[in-house]
């Protein structure tokens, strides 16, 4: 996996063994990054500007740098640990939304992250970045049916709880007190009917607008902190 | 302004009067959208793939739109109403942030979002688009000077209320049941020393990570949805 830009350099820098290589642009002089590079002696090859522009498809920055792809948890030795707050992610497809929920995530004390195969975003570069350092942190587990891995959860003692607009309760009015996974749906179509069935309590967030709409990273932060909130 | 794209086409056709001209790829076959255009009577100018590649800067689908420049709104003449929960932003920087912020705000039932002139993302074209639709039900209003209008605000019988993770208190702990401005800090530095000089609250989101930061748009939501739940 290719990520790019002096920022991004350094938050994979301080985990340098998930670096595989790094490209510099001639000239390249941000002497934190040079002086991170030749302490972890990882593999360095300087090309021209033409070359770069060539690899890259964003702002680089003069350096991209080549990192393992991400290593997903596995979920059953996932369930022998003591979790008790899951979060799911009902095919969410913008990596900046996923990046900002794993930030939220890692903020709240969430145990791990579940996300289906299909229709999901991975942990992509995107995902990284807008993840800002906090990926380390967090779990992320891939399933390849996360209805079926619902039911797995609930046979381990989890509450599920879904959010929709329709046939929902406040969101306040619900105890997180328990064991509990929450599902955050899709940004267009919010959570599917498969994964609705599995559900123990559907949450709704009042909104007083017209539009009845929230971004789905926004949705996820207040609906996790609620969680929170009933535990902490 | 130009924006472009279907499902933006779709938006802002609905408010035809903002829409100056219309720019169609040849070819162009959304019925729905070539429908709405109709019947609104926009001018309309249809150009080769090249020319229309050459005119937007991103994904087109084959449309883009011309449309009135945002019209902010007065603080004067807001003010005289009977507005009670305003959002005002120390410089934000990311339009996709501001883009949800607004989105929330017209969700929660924000009255006002105040922004200044300066080193501010102003409502431009990615701006409108992330909004989804949502800022024609919320007034923006954009000041020279923040710090000077929290005191025209307080003036006015506002609690003006920050937030930053040091010398502050849980943001849970505060009474906002008064007329409140929530400002909302800078999504690297959080909010500015003569801002945060003017708050009577300085509020924190309790974090049990190691990273202590969650992305502006989603520690916003948190914080409007917390004002809203004392109030509503």
């Amino acid at each position: 996996m290719l990520v790019y830009g002096r920022n991004v350099a350094l938050e994979v820098l301080k985990k340098p063994k998930n670096v595989k290589n790094v490209i510099l642009q001639q000239g390249f002089d941000d002497k934190r990054i040079l002086s991170l590079i030749e302490n972890s002696k990882i593999p360095v090859r300087t090309v021209s500007k033409k070359e770069i522009d060539h690899l890259a498809d964003g702002v680089h920055q003069g350096i991209i740098l080549y990192i393992r792809d991400y290593q997903y948890y596995n979920l059953g030795r996932f369930l022998e640990s003591n979790a008790s707050f899951v979060v799911a992610l009902d095919h969410i497809e913008d990596p900046h939304n996923f990046g900002a929920i794993i930030r939220t995530c890692e903020a709240a004390g969430v145990d791990a992250i579940i996300i289906p195969k299909d229709r999901q975003v991975p942990v992509n570069a995107t995902v990284m970045k807008t993840s800002v350092g906090t990926l380390d942190n967090v779990k992320v587990i891939q399933v390849s049916n996360l209805a079926t891995t619902l039911d797995t959860l609930k046979d381990n003692g989890f509450w599920v709880v879904g959010t929709a607009l329709e046939d929902s309760v406040d969101y306040r009015d619900i105890d997180y007190s328990g064991k509990i996974v929450l599902v955050i749906g899709n940004e267009g179509f919010g959570i599917s009917n498969i994964v609705r069935k599995k559900c123990d309590f559907v949450a709704k967030i009042p909104m007083y607008g017209t539009t009845n709409s929230l971004n789905a990273s926004v949705a996820s932060g207040i609906m996790i902190y609620e969680v929170v909130r009933n535990r902490k």
